[in-house]
Protein backbone atom coordinates (compact mmCIF):
# COMPACT_ATOMS: atom_id res chain seq x y z
CA UNK A 1 0.00 0.00 0.00
CA UNK A 2 1.79 3.49 -0.59
CA UNK A 3 2.91 5.71 2.56
CA UNK A 4 0.87 9.03 2.80
CA UNK A 5 3.77 10.62 0.89
CA UNK A 6 3.62 8.77 -2.31
CA UNK A 7 -0.52 8.95 -2.37
CA UNK A 8 0.31 12.77 -1.92
CA UNK A 9 2.72 12.33 -4.95
CA UNK A 10 0.30 10.43 -6.78
CA UNK A 11 -2.93 13.25 -6.06
CA UNK A 12 -0.33 15.77 -7.61
CA UNK A 13 0.45 13.63 -10.38
CA UNK A 14 -3.20 13.16 -11.33
CA UNK A 15 -4.47 16.96 -10.70
CA UNK A 16 -6.07 15.68 -7.33
CA UNK A 17 -6.32 16.43 -4.03
CA UNK A 18 -6.33 14.02 -1.02
CA UNK A 19 -9.34 14.91 1.13
CA UNK A 20 -8.80 15.54 5.51
CA UNK A 21 -11.43 15.40 7.60
CA UNK A 22 -11.75 16.36 11.34
CA UNK A 23 -13.15 13.00 13.34
CA UNK A 24 -13.40 13.79 17.13
CA UNK A 25 -16.02 11.35 17.74
CA UNK A 26 -17.20 7.53 16.47
CA UNK A 27 -20.27 9.11 14.15
CA UNK A 28 -17.42 11.34 12.64
CA UNK A 29 -14.67 8.58 12.27
CA UNK A 30 -17.20 5.88 10.58
CA UNK A 31 -18.36 8.52 8.46
CA UNK A 32 -15.54 9.35 6.44
CA UNK A 33 -14.02 5.84 6.59
CA UNK A 34 -17.44 5.04 4.89
CA UNK A 35 -17.49 7.85 2.43
CA UNK A 36 -13.66 6.80 1.55
CA UNK A 37 -14.34 3.22 0.66
CA UNK A 38 -17.53 3.85 -0.67
CA UNK A 39 -15.74 5.86 -3.32
CA UNK A 40 -12.02 4.42 -3.16
CA UNK A 41 -10.17 7.06 -2.53
CA UNK A 42 -7.35 7.93 0.10
CA UNK A 43 -8.66 9.87 2.65
CA UNK A 44 -6.46 11.71 6.20
CA UNK A 45 -8.42 11.66 9.35
CA UNK A 46 -7.55 14.78 11.74
CA UNK A 47 -7.41 14.78 15.24
CA UNK A 48 -6.77 18.35 17.04
CA UNK A 49 -5.22 18.69 20.08
CA UNK A 50 -8.84 19.41 21.39
CA UNK A 51 -9.91 16.27 19.25
CA UNK A 52 -7.29 13.69 20.43
CA UNK A 53 -7.96 14.50 24.07
CA UNK A 54 -11.28 13.87 23.41
CA UNK A 55 -11.24 10.62 21.72
CA UNK A 56 -8.04 9.37 23.28
CA UNK A 57 -4.88 10.07 21.42
CA UNK A 58 -3.37 6.67 21.23
CA UNK A 59 -6.56 5.34 20.44
CA UNK A 60 -7.20 7.46 17.84
CA UNK A 61 -3.90 6.21 15.88
CA UNK A 62 -4.72 2.43 16.76
CA UNK A 63 -8.23 2.67 15.19
CA UNK A 64 -7.08 4.05 12.16
CA UNK A 65 -3.98 1.80 11.63
CA UNK A 66 -6.57 -0.97 12.55
CA UNK A 67 -8.98 0.15 10.14
CA UNK A 68 -5.97 -0.06 7.45
CA UNK A 69 -4.81 -3.38 8.07
CA UNK A 70 -8.09 -4.45 8.00
CA UNK A 71 -9.08 -2.84 4.54
CA UNK A 72 -5.84 -2.66 2.71
CA UNK A 73 -7.05 1.09 2.18
CA UNK A 74 -5.08 3.97 2.29
CA UNK A 75 -6.89 5.80 5.24
CA UNK A 76 -4.33 7.81 7.12
CA UNK A 77 -4.32 10.07 10.86
CA UNK A 78 -2.91 13.63 11.22
CA UNK A 79 -1.99 15.16 14.72
CA UNK A 80 -3.96 18.43 13.35
CA UNK A 81 -2.66 22.01 14.36
CA UNK A 82 -0.50 21.40 17.46
CA UNK A 83 0.43 24.41 18.93
CA UNK A 84 2.63 22.90 22.13
CA UNK A 85 5.69 21.82 21.21
CA UNK A 86 5.39 19.05 23.40
CA UNK A 87 2.18 17.46 22.29
CA UNK A 88 3.73 17.72 18.74
CA UNK A 89 6.86 15.59 20.03
CA UNK A 90 4.56 13.17 21.59
CA UNK A 91 2.19 13.15 17.98
CA UNK A 92 5.39 11.58 16.36
CA UNK A 93 5.98 8.99 19.13
CA UNK A 94 2.13 7.82 18.89
CA UNK A 95 2.82 7.18 15.86
CA UNK A 96 0.63 9.53 13.68
CA UNK A 97 1.46 9.33 10.30
CA UNK A 98 1.64 13.19 9.58
CA UNK A 99 2.09 15.89 12.45
CA UNK A 100 1.31 19.90 12.52
CA UNK A 101 3.56 22.00 14.26
CA UNK A 102 1.14 25.13 14.31
CA UNK A 103 3.63 28.43 15.35
CA UNK A 104 1.99 30.51 12.74
CA UNK A 105 1.13 33.05 15.16
CA UNK A 106 4.28 33.55 16.07
CA UNK A 107 6.94 35.66 14.57
CA UNK A 108 8.65 34.43 11.04
CA UNK A 109 11.97 33.62 13.27
CA UNK A 110 10.69 31.76 16.19
CA UNK A 111 8.11 29.89 13.58
CA UNK A 112 11.31 29.07 11.82
CA UNK A 113 13.98 27.61 14.61
CA UNK A 114 10.47 25.69 16.06
CA UNK A 115 10.07 24.04 12.94
CA UNK A 116 13.67 23.10 12.41
CA UNK A 117 14.14 21.87 15.72
CA UNK A 118 10.49 19.31 15.43
CA UNK A 119 11.76 18.33 11.93
CA UNK A 120 15.19 17.03 13.56
CA UNK A 121 13.50 15.40 16.39
CA UNK A 122 10.67 13.75 14.21
CA UNK A 123 13.71 12.51 11.94
CA UNK A 124 15.06 10.81 14.44
CA UNK A 125 12.32 9.30 16.06
CA UNK A 126 10.32 7.98 13.15
CA UNK A 127 11.84 8.51 9.28
CA UNK A 128 8.44 7.92 7.80
CA UNK A 129 6.29 10.89 9.57
CA UNK A 130 5.29 13.66 7.52
CA UNK A 131 5.93 17.26 9.52
CA UNK A 132 3.87 20.18 7.85
CA UNK A 133 3.79 23.56 8.69
CA UNK A 134 1.33 26.52 8.66
CA UNK A 135 3.45 29.87 7.26
CA UNK A 136 0.52 32.69 6.59
CA UNK A 137 -2.09 33.40 9.55
CA UNK A 138 -5.43 31.92 8.21
CA UNK A 139 -7.14 32.20 11.97
CA UNK A 140 -7.81 29.63 14.41
CA UNK A 141 -10.94 27.11 15.08
CA UNK A 142 -13.52 25.71 12.49
CA UNK A 143 -16.67 27.65 13.77
CA UNK A 144 -19.38 30.16 12.52
CA UNK A 145 -17.65 33.47 13.37
CA UNK A 146 -19.40 37.20 13.31
CA UNK A 147 -16.06 38.60 11.73
CA UNK A 148 -13.17 37.85 9.70
CA UNK A 149 -9.99 37.14 12.34
CA UNK A 150 -8.05 39.45 13.35
CA UNK A 151 -4.39 39.28 11.21
CA UNK A 152 -5.56 37.12 8.83
CA UNK A 153 -4.37 37.35 5.56
CA UNK A 154 -7.09 38.50 3.51
CA UNK A 155 -5.55 40.86 1.23
CA UNK A 156 -3.24 40.20 -1.27
CA UNK A 157 -0.04 41.44 0.49
CA UNK A 158 -0.88 39.69 3.86
CA UNK A 159 -0.75 36.79 1.87
CA UNK A 160 2.20 34.10 2.00
CA UNK A 161 4.90 35.09 -0.49
CA UNK A 162 6.39 32.44 -2.56
CA UNK A 163 10.14 33.63 -2.08
CA UNK A 164 9.77 33.61 1.84
CA UNK A 165 7.95 30.36 1.23
CA UNK A 166 11.07 28.73 -0.70
CA UNK A 167 12.95 29.93 2.29
CA UNK A 168 11.06 28.61 4.86
CA UNK A 169 10.83 24.72 3.41
CA UNK A 170 14.79 25.10 2.94
CA UNK A 171 15.44 26.64 6.42
CA UNK A 172 12.64 24.39 7.97
CA UNK A 173 13.19 20.71 6.16
CA UNK A 174 9.47 20.19 6.40
CA UNK A 175 7.50 17.59 3.81
CA UNK A 176 4.11 20.18 3.59
CA UNK A 177 3.22 23.43 3.65
CA UNK A 178 0.22 25.29 4.27
CA UNK A 179 0.25 28.70 3.40
CA UNK A 180 -2.01 31.93 3.61
CA UNK A 181 -3.70 32.30 0.02
CA UNK A 182 -7.10 33.18 0.93
CA UNK A 183 -8.44 30.46 2.86
CA UNK A 184 -9.73 30.88 6.47
CA UNK A 185 -10.41 29.06 9.22
CA UNK A 186 -14.45 28.56 9.95
CA UNK A 187 -17.24 30.23 7.84
CA UNK A 188 -18.60 33.35 8.22
CA UNK A 189 -22.14 34.78 9.61
CA UNK A 190 -22.60 38.01 7.09
CA UNK A 191 -20.05 37.17 4.09
CA UNK A 192 -18.78 34.46 1.71
CA UNK A 193 -15.82 32.93 2.48
CA UNK A 194 -12.83 35.25 0.00
CA UNK A 195 -12.11 33.49 -3.05
CA UNK A 196 -8.68 31.45 -3.08
CA UNK A 197 -5.53 33.50 -5.23
CA UNK A 198 -4.79 30.93 -7.56
CA UNK A 199 -1.66 32.50 -9.06
CA UNK A 200 -0.38 32.98 -6.09
CA UNK A 201 -1.05 28.95 -5.44
CA UNK A 202 1.24 28.21 -8.50
CA UNK A 203 3.85 30.30 -7.33
CA UNK A 204 4.65 29.59 -3.66
CA UNK A 205 4.03 25.63 -5.13
CA UNK A 206 6.82 26.24 -7.69
CA UNK A 207 8.72 28.31 -5.15
CA UNK A 208 8.18 25.88 -2.37
CA UNK A 209 8.78 22.71 -4.01
CA UNK A 210 6.59 20.49 -1.54
CA UNK A 211 3.40 19.87 -1.71
CA UNK A 212 0.43 22.16 -0.62
CA UNK A 213 -2.05 21.98 2.18
CA UNK A 214 -5.95 23.95 1.64
CA UNK A 215 -6.72 24.48 5.73
CA UNK A 216 -10.00 26.23 6.08
CA UNK A 217 -12.01 24.20 3.12
CA UNK A 218 -15.49 25.18 4.59
CA UNK A 219 -17.05 27.72 2.48
CA UNK A 220 -14.39 27.32 -0.42
CA UNK A 221 -16.52 27.66 -3.64
CA UNK A 222 -16.45 23.94 -6.04
CA UNK A 223 -14.76 26.22 -8.85
CA UNK A 224 -12.23 27.81 -6.72
CA UNK A 225 -10.98 24.14 -5.22
CA UNK A 226 -10.90 22.84 -8.82
CA UNK A 227 -8.67 25.47 -9.72
CA UNK A 228 -6.64 25.90 -6.27
CA UNK A 229 -6.10 21.75 -6.88
CA UNK A 230 -5.15 22.10 -10.69
CA UNK A 231 -2.62 24.91 -9.46
CA UNK A 232 -0.80 22.82 -6.71
CA UNK A 233 -2.57 22.19 -3.55
CA UNK A 234 -2.50 18.30 -3.20
CA UNK A 235 -4.46 18.22 0.77
CA UNK A 236 -7.60 19.98 1.45
CA UNK A 237 -8.51 20.27 5.24
CA UNK A 238 -12.32 20.30 5.94
CA UNK A 239 -14.72 20.49 9.00
CA UNK A 240 -16.65 23.17 9.52
CA UNK A 241 -19.36 21.87 7.25
CA UNK A 242 -18.87 18.69 8.92
CA UNK A 243 -19.62 19.85 12.07
CA UNK A 244 -22.67 22.07 10.84
CA UNK A 245 -23.96 18.58 9.32
CA UNK A 246 -23.42 17.02 12.67
CA UNK A 247 -25.20 19.53 14.65
CA UNK A 248 -28.10 19.82 12.38
CA UNK A 249 -28.69 15.93 12.08
CA UNK A 250 -28.58 15.80 15.64
CA UNK A 251 -30.99 18.35 16.28
CA UNK A 252 -33.49 16.49 13.67
CA UNK A 253 -32.71 13.11 15.01
CA UNK A 254 -33.28 13.98 18.48
CA UNK A 255 -36.54 15.82 18.10
CA UNK A 256 -38.18 12.95 15.37
CA UNK A 257 -37.68 10.22 18.18
CA UNK A 258 -38.29 11.62 22.10
CA UNK A 259 -37.81 8.32 23.34
CA UNK A 260 -34.74 6.99 21.39
CA UNK A 261 -32.46 5.74 23.86
CA UNK A 262 -30.05 3.74 21.96
CA UNK A 263 -27.21 5.53 21.14
CA UNK A 264 -26.25 3.81 17.68
CA UNK A 265 -30.19 4.00 16.04
CA UNK A 266 -30.31 8.03 17.43
CA UNK A 267 -26.99 8.79 15.61
CA UNK A 268 -27.29 6.72 12.37
CA UNK A 269 -28.55 9.39 10.26
CA UNK A 270 -26.73 11.72 12.09
CA UNK A 271 -23.70 9.91 10.76
CA UNK A 272 -25.13 9.68 7.42
CA UNK A 273 -25.24 13.49 7.22
CA UNK A 274 -21.45 13.92 7.80
CA UNK A 275 -20.56 11.09 5.47
CA UNK A 276 -23.02 12.90 2.70
CA UNK A 277 -20.71 15.94 3.12
CA UNK A 278 -17.89 14.25 3.30
CA UNK A 279 -18.53 12.08 -0.21
CA UNK A 280 -19.29 15.44 -1.90
CA UNK A 281 -15.85 16.82 -0.99
CA UNK A 282 -14.66 13.53 -1.76
CA UNK A 283 -16.41 13.53 -5.10
CA UNK A 284 -14.70 17.24 -5.67
CA UNK A 285 -11.20 17.16 -4.74
CA UNK A 286 -10.67 13.34 -6.59
CA UNK A 287 -13.04 14.98 -9.93
CA UNK A 288 -15.00 11.91 -9.83
CA UNK B 1 -1.67 -7.93 34.30
CA UNK B 2 -4.51 -9.89 35.62
CA UNK B 3 -6.63 -12.26 32.49
CA UNK B 4 -10.32 -11.29 32.56
CA UNK B 5 -10.77 -15.01 33.95
CA UNK B 6 -8.14 -14.47 36.72
CA UNK B 7 -9.76 -10.50 37.51
CA UNK B 8 -13.31 -12.98 37.95
CA UNK B 9 -11.54 -15.18 40.34
CA UNK B 10 -10.27 -12.35 42.39
CA UNK B 11 -13.52 -10.68 42.41
CA UNK B 12 -15.18 -13.68 43.63
CA UNK B 13 -12.93 -14.16 46.65
CA UNK B 14 -13.36 -10.24 47.46
CA UNK B 15 -16.99 -10.81 47.34
CA UNK B 16 -17.33 -8.06 44.45
CA UNK B 17 -18.44 -8.03 41.43
CA UNK B 18 -17.01 -6.56 37.67
CA UNK B 19 -18.98 -4.29 36.17
CA UNK B 20 -19.36 -4.59 32.59
CA UNK B 21 -20.86 -1.58 30.43
CA UNK B 22 -22.67 -1.09 27.01
CA UNK B 23 -20.95 1.38 24.73
CA UNK B 24 -21.13 1.83 21.57
CA UNK B 25 -20.62 5.14 21.33
CA UNK B 26 -17.31 7.39 21.58
CA UNK B 27 -18.66 9.39 24.51
CA UNK B 28 -19.61 6.55 26.69
CA UNK B 29 -16.48 4.21 25.57
CA UNK B 30 -14.09 7.25 27.66
CA UNK B 31 -16.89 7.63 30.28
CA UNK B 32 -15.99 3.93 31.31
CA UNK B 33 -12.76 3.98 30.96
CA UNK B 34 -12.26 7.32 33.09
CA UNK B 35 -14.53 5.63 35.74
CA UNK B 36 -12.50 2.61 35.95
CA UNK B 37 -9.30 4.39 36.05
CA UNK B 38 -10.72 6.76 38.55
CA UNK B 39 -11.80 3.98 41.22
CA UNK B 40 -9.10 2.03 40.21
CA UNK B 41 -11.08 -1.08 39.45
CA UNK B 42 -11.14 -3.25 36.79
CA UNK B 43 -14.31 -3.20 34.06
CA UNK B 44 -15.51 -4.79 31.10
CA UNK B 45 -16.72 -3.16 28.16
CA UNK B 46 -19.23 -4.85 26.01
CA UNK B 47 -20.29 -4.57 22.38
CA UNK B 48 -23.71 -6.17 21.00
CA UNK B 49 -23.65 -7.14 17.26
CA UNK B 50 -25.57 -3.75 16.57
CA UNK B 51 -23.15 -1.95 18.68
CA UNK B 52 -20.19 -3.73 17.37
CA UNK B 53 -20.96 -2.93 13.92
CA UNK B 54 -22.17 0.36 14.58
CA UNK B 55 -18.33 1.23 16.39
CA UNK B 56 -17.04 -1.26 13.69
CA UNK B 57 -15.81 -4.92 15.59
CA UNK B 58 -11.99 -5.31 15.27
CA UNK B 59 -11.20 -1.26 16.21
CA UNK B 60 -13.47 -2.17 19.17
CA UNK B 61 -11.08 -5.02 20.07
CA UNK B 62 -7.95 -3.04 18.85
CA UNK B 63 -9.45 0.46 21.06
CA UNK B 64 -9.71 -1.71 24.11
CA UNK B 65 -6.52 -3.17 24.23
CA UNK B 66 -4.47 -0.25 23.01
CA UNK B 67 -6.00 1.62 26.42
CA UNK B 68 -5.34 -1.82 28.36
CA UNK B 69 -0.82 -1.51 26.62
CA UNK B 70 -1.16 2.08 27.46
CA UNK B 71 -2.45 2.04 30.95
CA UNK B 72 -1.46 -1.41 32.26
CA UNK B 73 -5.02 -1.41 33.65
CA UNK B 74 -7.62 -4.14 33.82
CA UNK B 75 -9.76 -3.37 30.84
CA UNK B 76 -11.47 -5.99 28.99
CA UNK B 77 -14.05 -6.46 25.87
CA UNK B 78 -16.74 -8.64 25.72
CA UNK B 79 -18.71 -9.65 22.64
CA UNK B 80 -22.12 -9.40 24.42
CA UNK B 81 -25.51 -10.87 22.87
CA UNK B 82 -24.53 -12.39 19.89
CA UNK B 83 -27.51 -14.54 18.77
CA UNK B 84 -26.19 -15.24 15.06
CA UNK B 85 -23.28 -18.17 15.31
CA UNK B 86 -21.00 -17.03 12.78
CA UNK B 87 -20.67 -13.99 14.53
CA UNK B 88 -20.17 -15.22 17.42
CA UNK B 89 -17.04 -17.35 15.96
CA UNK B 90 -16.05 -13.47 14.21
CA UNK B 91 -15.86 -12.42 17.39
CA UNK B 92 -13.09 -14.87 18.90
CA UNK B 93 -11.29 -14.87 15.69
CA UNK B 94 -10.82 -10.20 16.29
CA UNK B 95 -9.67 -11.25 19.74
CA UNK B 96 -12.55 -10.57 21.78
CA UNK B 97 -11.33 -11.23 26.03
CA UNK B 98 -14.92 -12.64 26.11
CA UNK B 99 -18.13 -13.65 23.50
CA UNK B 100 -21.75 -14.56 24.55
CA UNK B 101 -23.00 -16.59 22.46
CA UNK B 102 -26.91 -16.65 23.20
CA UNK B 103 -29.17 -19.62 22.35
CA UNK B 104 -31.45 -19.17 25.51
CA UNK B 105 -34.48 -18.33 23.04
CA UNK B 106 -34.03 -22.01 21.55
CA UNK B 107 -34.78 -24.69 23.14
CA UNK B 108 -32.62 -26.69 25.75
CA UNK B 109 -31.36 -29.13 23.56
CA UNK B 110 -30.47 -26.64 20.70
CA UNK B 111 -28.75 -24.45 23.30
CA UNK B 112 -26.84 -26.86 24.86
CA UNK B 113 -25.33 -28.54 21.15
CA UNK B 114 -25.25 -24.81 19.75
CA UNK B 115 -23.39 -23.75 23.07
CA UNK B 116 -21.36 -27.03 23.28
CA UNK B 117 -19.97 -26.72 19.74
CA UNK B 118 -19.10 -23.05 19.57
CA UNK B 119 -17.12 -23.66 23.38
CA UNK B 120 -14.81 -26.69 21.05
CA UNK B 121 -14.67 -23.71 18.39
CA UNK B 122 -13.32 -21.00 20.53
CA UNK B 123 -10.92 -23.51 22.43
CA UNK B 124 -9.23 -24.36 19.32
CA UNK B 125 -8.80 -20.80 18.14
CA UNK B 126 -8.44 -19.04 21.11
CA UNK B 127 -7.40 -20.66 24.29
CA UNK B 128 -7.36 -17.35 26.53
CA UNK B 129 -11.16 -16.57 25.49
CA UNK B 130 -14.07 -16.82 27.83
CA UNK B 131 -17.27 -18.34 26.21
CA UNK B 132 -20.49 -16.77 28.08
CA UNK B 133 -23.78 -18.92 27.50
CA UNK B 134 -27.69 -17.26 28.78
CA UNK B 135 -29.23 -20.02 30.35
CA UNK B 136 -32.90 -19.03 31.30
CA UNK B 137 -35.00 -16.04 29.36
CA UNK B 138 -34.62 -13.04 30.29
CA UNK B 139 -35.77 -11.03 27.68
CA UNK B 140 -33.74 -8.77 25.17
CA UNK B 141 -33.13 -5.28 24.55
CA UNK B 142 -31.89 -2.45 27.01
CA UNK B 143 -35.13 -0.21 26.70
CA UNK B 144 -37.71 1.44 28.67
CA UNK B 145 -40.61 -1.02 27.86
CA UNK B 146 -44.20 -0.89 28.68
CA UNK B 147 -44.60 -4.34 29.83
CA UNK B 148 -42.64 -7.69 31.47
CA UNK B 149 -41.18 -9.38 28.25
CA UNK B 150 -43.26 -12.44 27.07
CA UNK B 151 -41.71 -15.62 28.39
CA UNK B 152 -39.69 -13.93 30.20
CA UNK B 153 -38.44 -15.59 34.17
CA UNK B 154 -40.14 -13.67 36.70
CA UNK B 155 -41.96 -16.20 38.83
CA UNK B 156 -39.85 -18.78 40.52
CA UNK B 157 -40.64 -22.12 38.44
CA UNK B 158 -39.33 -19.46 35.02
CA UNK B 159 -36.43 -19.11 36.70
CA UNK B 160 -32.90 -21.30 36.18
CA UNK B 161 -32.75 -24.35 37.89
CA UNK B 162 -30.08 -25.24 39.46
CA UNK B 163 -29.58 -29.19 38.76
CA UNK B 164 -30.41 -28.52 35.39
CA UNK B 165 -27.68 -25.13 35.35
CA UNK B 166 -25.14 -27.97 36.53
CA UNK B 167 -26.13 -30.07 33.48
CA UNK B 168 -25.69 -27.14 30.94
CA UNK B 169 -21.92 -26.14 32.39
CA UNK B 170 -21.08 -29.76 32.30
CA UNK B 171 -22.27 -30.59 28.62
CA UNK B 172 -20.98 -27.25 27.09
CA UNK B 173 -17.83 -26.20 28.87
CA UNK B 174 -18.90 -22.68 29.07
CA UNK B 175 -16.52 -20.36 31.12
CA UNK B 176 -19.51 -18.33 32.34
CA UNK B 177 -23.17 -18.43 33.41
CA UNK B 178 -25.60 -16.09 32.78
CA UNK B 179 -29.36 -16.83 34.62
CA UNK B 180 -32.66 -15.80 35.07
CA UNK B 181 -32.99 -15.45 38.68
CA UNK B 182 -35.45 -12.70 38.49
CA UNK B 183 -33.35 -10.09 36.50
CA UNK B 184 -34.82 -8.94 33.22
CA UNK B 185 -33.32 -6.94 29.71
CA UNK B 186 -34.31 -3.40 30.11
CA UNK B 187 -36.60 -1.24 32.48
CA UNK B 188 -40.43 -0.53 32.91
CA UNK B 189 -42.12 2.43 32.70
CA UNK B 190 -45.28 0.96 34.57
CA UNK B 191 -43.36 -1.28 37.55
CA UNK B 192 -39.63 -1.22 39.52
CA UNK B 193 -37.98 -4.37 38.26
CA UNK B 194 -38.90 -7.48 40.14
CA UNK B 195 -36.85 -8.74 43.03
CA UNK B 196 -33.43 -10.81 42.56
CA UNK B 197 -34.22 -14.09 44.30
CA UNK B 198 -30.96 -14.34 46.65
CA UNK B 199 -31.32 -18.05 47.51
CA UNK B 200 -31.39 -19.22 43.82
CA UNK B 201 -28.18 -16.97 43.37
CA UNK B 202 -26.41 -19.23 45.50
CA UNK B 203 -27.97 -22.41 44.59
CA UNK B 204 -26.88 -22.04 40.60
CA UNK B 205 -23.49 -20.63 41.61
CA UNK B 206 -22.59 -23.97 43.53
CA UNK B 207 -24.09 -26.01 41.50
CA UNK B 208 -22.95 -24.70 38.27
CA UNK B 209 -19.57 -24.28 39.16
CA UNK B 210 -18.72 -21.10 37.45
CA UNK B 211 -18.95 -17.76 37.36
CA UNK B 212 -22.86 -16.43 37.47
CA UNK B 213 -23.04 -13.12 35.48
CA UNK B 214 -26.26 -10.29 35.72
CA UNK B 215 -27.72 -8.93 32.78
CA UNK B 216 -30.26 -6.33 33.26
CA UNK B 217 -28.37 -4.58 35.92
CA UNK B 218 -30.10 -1.27 35.46
CA UNK B 219 -33.62 -0.68 37.73
CA UNK B 220 -31.65 -3.12 40.40
CA UNK B 221 -31.75 -2.22 44.18
CA UNK B 222 -28.98 -1.14 45.30
CA UNK B 223 -29.45 -4.17 48.29
CA UNK B 224 -30.66 -6.85 45.70
CA UNK B 225 -27.00 -6.23 44.13
CA UNK B 226 -25.19 -6.37 47.12
CA UNK B 227 -26.57 -9.25 48.08
CA UNK B 228 -27.01 -11.06 44.96
CA UNK B 229 -22.83 -10.28 44.66
CA UNK B 230 -22.82 -12.02 48.27
CA UNK B 231 -24.24 -15.28 46.73
CA UNK B 232 -22.47 -15.79 43.83
CA UNK B 233 -23.02 -13.02 41.30
CA UNK B 234 -19.03 -12.17 39.69
CA UNK B 235 -20.01 -9.81 36.85
CA UNK B 236 -23.05 -7.36 36.38
CA UNK B 237 -24.14 -5.96 33.12
CA UNK B 238 -25.64 -2.31 32.81
CA UNK B 239 -26.96 -0.56 29.72
CA UNK B 240 -30.06 0.40 30.08
CA UNK B 241 -29.01 3.75 33.13
CA UNK B 242 -26.40 4.57 30.49
CA UNK B 243 -28.68 5.08 27.47
CA UNK B 244 -30.75 7.05 29.63
CA UNK B 245 -28.14 9.29 30.93
CA UNK B 246 -26.81 9.86 27.57
CA UNK B 247 -30.30 10.63 25.83
CA UNK B 248 -30.93 13.06 28.92
CA UNK B 249 -27.47 15.03 28.92
CA UNK B 250 -27.42 15.05 25.66
CA UNK B 251 -31.39 17.24 25.08
CA UNK B 252 -29.81 19.09 28.24
CA UNK B 253 -26.23 19.93 26.08
CA UNK B 254 -28.53 20.82 23.07
CA UNK B 255 -31.13 23.15 24.24
CA UNK B 256 -28.03 24.98 26.42
CA UNK B 257 -26.12 26.08 23.41
CA UNK B 258 -27.96 25.94 20.34
CA UNK B 259 -24.89 26.93 18.22
CA UNK B 260 -22.72 24.68 19.66
CA UNK B 261 -21.02 22.84 16.79
CA UNK B 262 -17.90 21.72 17.99
CA UNK B 263 -18.87 17.87 19.00
CA UNK B 264 -15.96 17.55 21.81
CA UNK B 265 -17.53 20.55 23.68
CA UNK B 266 -21.25 19.73 22.85
CA UNK B 267 -20.28 15.52 23.96
CA UNK B 268 -18.43 16.69 27.60
CA UNK B 269 -21.38 16.65 29.64
CA UNK B 270 -22.94 13.59 28.11
CA UNK B 271 -19.33 12.16 28.61
CA UNK B 272 -19.56 12.85 32.01
CA UNK B 273 -23.07 12.19 32.92
CA UNK B 274 -22.26 8.45 31.55
CA UNK B 275 -19.72 8.41 33.65
CA UNK B 276 -21.33 9.22 37.11
CA UNK B 277 -23.85 6.41 36.22
CA UNK B 278 -20.79 3.61 36.07
CA UNK B 279 -18.69 5.73 38.69
CA UNK B 280 -22.15 4.88 40.88
CA UNK B 281 -22.22 1.26 39.88
CA UNK B 282 -18.85 0.29 39.99
CA UNK B 283 -18.87 1.53 43.42
CA UNK B 284 -21.77 -0.39 44.58
CA UNK B 285 -20.16 -3.28 42.90
CA UNK B 286 -16.65 -2.92 44.75
CA UNK B 287 -18.09 -2.26 47.99
CA UNK B 288 -16.31 1.45 47.78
Amino acid sequence: MQSLKETLRTAEEQGVAVGHFNTPVIEMVTAVIDAALSLNVPVVLGFTESERDFFRAQQAVDYVKSVREETGHPIFINADHTYKYENAKRAVELGFDCVIYDAAEKSDDENIQGTKEFVEFARKTNPDVLIEAEYGFIGGGSSIKDEFPEGAAITEDMMTDPEKARQFVEATGCDLLAPAVGNLHGMFKHAANPHLNIDRIRAIRQAAGVPLVLHGGSGISDDDFKQGIAAGIAMVHVSTEMRIAYRSALDKACAADRDQIKPYNLMQPVKEAVQAVVEAKLRLFNNL
